[in-house]
This record gives structure tokens, C-alpha cells and sequence, in this order.
């Protein structure tokens, strides 16, 4: 097929919707016939990074088979993270920073996975083996993603390679790289518009622990008080989740995307665990958490433990 | 773990083992500590390449648990292609020109796969984008490697990158390109002092078609008349081995790589079905394949067409 899309998985992120658009851009300077599409709308993050460059959303779509086009995947290889029927999807290439598993080809493929912190980082290192100019838009998109995968760049996921790379495409977006995140950051904080049980839902996992069944939260903010003066409808939005989900505990990560700490608040019986793991004392619930901003890297190992 | 193994698939070509010698000089210039080793023992081919250029065979390893270390995988990445436990050990690093199935880790890493015909060609690529000088000893396995891959070029699985590679190696390790191809192929086709049993299991595969189970087996020679000489012998075996196995049809495939052409030798009642596949009549058994040298993309499609 000579039709090839672009895309990020599920419940796209800046970087998912910001590699397929460059991507996506940089194949076509190839010789190829691609269009970045994606698998949702983009949040209220990505989107003010996209109207900020003059970029229009990408076509949502959710399923191949109707496209009659083969794929190239970003920010994913996972089949369960990707479009429902992948698995009968030519994929052509993949871009990716994660782990690979529960994914396979019929054929040879063109596969570039780095441990990084973003996948835009590995793109942009592809525009430049294969001397493609970046125009003004796409460099600000690549941007926005590292920014947003890295928090700029405070996330322990985060790698020179990754600042070194969001400095050069700075330059070429011609914004100033600080002010720039930080507005763009803050964008994904508009919070106070949201019910306490969507702002749960935002960004939230279940994990096994022990026997225990956890649910894990996060939300980002630039002041933890806007979040945590709502303790008292989150705290019933959170026990009626665990009654209705037969959560053993509930564990809300509050990070502050301004000083990089995060605060919790815990809703369940199991608490001695939240305070084995992170080494605290629970106050009206809470614990702050000095340092920690990465789920993935610094709650749930040591909360998963605790818990063994 | 701070040491890393790196190798190619069981059963070693000589892109097996020259990418595992390239990729672990390389990871060693960049500051790792890794040592190149393999699945078994050198073919003849890829020992007359080794001897050429003063290399010694890398060291056999059968389980990486007693080694203490973690690896990094070249030429495959198929588990079952690997070494037995490959499914405990850290995998760092993948560089590969296969389709990607039965593969999985458990954190991020490096993968570098490119639909190309050798993959010590992606290989002199990573050492140009880390602008690491290649020695004349790993230009010239590296050269090795694409030659045997590609049949100097004959194989349809081929690429003009694979091509420009190896005029590329062949300046660094100062042999002319097509002289030392035709003599390293040529060392991999010693076949006189043979049995017909052992020849027949050089490099040879199953495969299920529309009910049928059907042996191909592939041997490349300068001389078509030195293997066909010994057609009874030959017949006598294949008889065997189909009582033995279960086998419905023994397919021969007879490789000339200096004119690039195969005869077919044939064993089997369902003969019909190799007539249809290629378009011939079988005449003694046998029928001249013009211009086919690849299994994988000119025989084995075309018969599992004409079984279905």
C-alpha cells in the first residue's frame, strides 16, 4: 500500500501527537506518503502547544483496516497500547523509548528504540542522519514533547541527550526554552474546572501489590494548595472510587511541577505501607514528598516494596 | 552487571559473528566493556574470513547465566534463535535486518533494526554516527559478512546501501571487493569431503504447506556438476531422511553463486507441485532455476503458493 499512517498510542501525550507529526513530516521529505494521525484528541497541554506553533490537531482515528493504509508507530510498540486492530496493520517502522513487548512483525522493519527520555529525541536525531532542514512549527512540537516527557527536563527519566536536544530545537522554534515549558506545563494544570472524580481519572493505574490492589493517581500542578484545598471532596471522590473499584488503597500524587515535589493523599486502611515506602508520617492523610516527581521511577517501586 | 556479551544467532554465519566482532569493537570505543562471542563454532566460509584478516574465532558460550553479564544481540532476536536462557538475561542492545517475534524485555533499551540485506551494514552506519575509526581486521569481517549475506550482491534480499557498505569496507581493509568475495564464498563451498547425509543438513529447514511437510535444503557450490555428480548418493540420502521424518517432499536447492542460478534436485511424490511453483518440467528429478539464489524470498513462497 503506497498510503502509510503516522501515529502514539491511546490517550495521547504531547510527545505521542508531537513525534507522529514530525515523523510523519520527516518521511514525506523522504520520499514517502504519510499522514500523522492520532488515537484520541489531544489534552489541554498538547493543544496549547500545537495552537502555539500554528499546528492543526491530527485526524483521529480507531481502527487500520478502514484506511487501507500500512503504519508507522511512535512513543509505542505495546499491541494492547496501540490501535484495536494493529495486529493486522503492515507496520513499516517504529520510533519508540519504552520497553518492547507484546509486539511483532511478519517481516523486516525499520526499528529505532533508545532509552531516552522522549521519543522526539530520537526523531530529531533522525532528521539530522538523513540532513533534513526542521521547519520553525515541527521543531516546536519535538520541543514541547521533551519538555512535556521530562517535566522539563527534572524527571529522572530525563537524559543529556534529551536537554541537549530540546536547547537545539529552542533555537530553531525561536522561543525561550524555560519560559516557553513553563507555560506550557501550566497549561496541562488548569484544574479547577474538573470534578474531583475526573481530575482521579486524568492520569491514574491500578497495580497488584502484595495481594493488594492499588490504584495510583497523578495529577501535575503549579501550586500543590489548589489541588490540596480540595482534599475533602477528593478524599469522598477517592473512597467511592475504592468501594465502587475494590481498591485496597488509594494513593494521589499531587506533583508541582514549579520546585519538583509532590504531595500525597492516601484513602484506605493500608497506610503503614505509604509510610515504609516513602520513609514518613502521614498527616491528615498526606505526606510531602521531597524530590519526587516520576510515578514510574519513584513511587511505585517502593511502594510495590513495601507492600512484598 | 558491567560486562556484556554480544553475539549472533545458533548455527553462525558469518554476519553472526563479524557484526558480533564490529559491534562489540565498536560499544569498547565508546567506553562499555564487552567481549564478542558465539553460539558455536565457525562454518568454513566465515573461518577462511577470520583467517584473512588475522582474527580469532570469538570463544562459544551455551547459557549466559555462568557468565555473569549482560548482553547485547546481533543478527536476531527471535528467543528460540538464541541462546537457551536468553529470557533471564538483560538485554542492552539489538542490531538486526529481521522481522522482530518472539522478543520482549522488561525496561528500555537500545534497537536498531533496518529492512537491509546484512546487518553488519547498519553496524558501519552506528560506527559512522559515533564517528569511530574502523581497524582493517573489523572492516574486513564487516565486508565478509555483507558479501556472504548478499551473495555478493546476487540475493535479491540486497540492498544499494548493503552494496555501497562494502565498497566502503573493501577501501578500509584494502582487498579488492570482488576477489575476495568470490574466494571466501568459495571456501564455504567445500563440499567433496562430505557425506550426502551431512551435506544435506548444512542449512536446511521444515515447512508446513496446505498439509504437506516439506524439507528444503540449500547448498551453495562454484561447480553445479561437482554436487549433481553425485545425484544417487544424494537421492539414497533424501530417501532416508523422508522415511525417517515424516517428510512428504525433499527439495534440494543446488546453488551456483559464480553465475547466480540453482538446479533443483527432488525427492517426493508430489512432484506436481514444484512443477507448478516454478514453472518447469522435471526432468530425472531435476530442473535448472534461472537467476534463483534466495530460499527465503524465491522458493519458499512460490512452493507454499503452489501447495495451497
Amino acid at each position: 500500500m503506497s498510503k502509510i499512517l503516522v501515529f502514539g498510542h491511546q490517550n495521547p501525550d504531547t510527545d505521542a501527537i508531537g513525534a507522529a507529526i514530525a515523523f510523519s513530516y520527516l518521511q514525506n521529505q523522504l520520499g514517502k506518503t504519510t499522514e500523522a494521525v492520532a488515537l484520541g484528541t489531544p489534552n489541554e497541554e498538547t493543544q496549547y502547544a500545537l495552537d502555539h506553533f500554528g499546528l492543526p490537531a491530527p485526524r483521529v482515528i480507531t481502527a487500520i483496516k478502514e484506511e487501507q493504509a500500512d503504519v508507522m508507530l511512535v512513543d509505542h510498540n505495546e499491541f494492547q497500547q496501540s490501535v484495536a486492530d494493529i495486529a493486522e496493520a503492515m507496520i513499516l517502522a517504529v520510533v519508540d523509548h519504552h520497553r518492547i513487548a507484546n509486539f511483532e512483525t511478519a517481516n523486516p522493519l525499520y526499528y529505532r528504540a533508545e532509552p531516552v527520555g522522549c521519543t522526539s529525541t530520537i526523531v530529531l536525531k533522525i532528521f539530522k542522519e538523513n540532513q533534513v532542514e526542521i521547519p520553525q512549527a515541527i521543531a516546536g512540537i519535538m520541543l514541547s514533547a521533551i519538555i512535556s516527557d521530562t517535566l522539563l527536563f527534572k524527571s529522572p527519566t530525563c537524559t543529556a541527550e534529551d536537554e541537549a536536544a530540546a536547547k537545539e530545537l529552542a533555537e530553531i522554534a525561536g522561543v525561550d526554552l524555560e519560559g516557553y515549558g513553563l507555560e506550557m506545563l501550566k497549561a496541562g494544570t488548569n484544574l479547577s474546572d474538573k470534578t474531583a472524580a475526573v481530575l482521579l481519572d486524568l492520569d491514574a493505574k491500578s497495580f497488584p501489590m502484595g495481594g493488594a490492589n492499588v490504584r495510583i493517581a497523578q495529577v501535575n500542578t503549579v501550586d500543590l494548595n489548589e489541588v490540596l484545598g480540595r482534599q475533602e471532596e477528593l478524599e469522598t471522590a477517592m473512597q467511592a472510587e475504592m468501594t465502587e473499584n475494590g481498591y485496597d488503597l488509594f494513593v494521589l500524587v499531587v506533583t508541582d511541577i514549579l520546585n519538583s515535589n509532590s504531595e500525597l493523599l492516601i484513602a484506605g486502611e493500608q497506610t503503614e505501607a505509604v509510610e515504609k515506602a516513602f520513609q514518613v508520617k502521614l498527616d491528615n492523610n498526606r505526606a510531602f514528598l521531597e524530590g519526587v516527581v516520576s510515578r514510574k521511577k519513584q513511587v511505585v517501586p517502593q511502594l510495590t516494596e513495601a507492600f512484598n
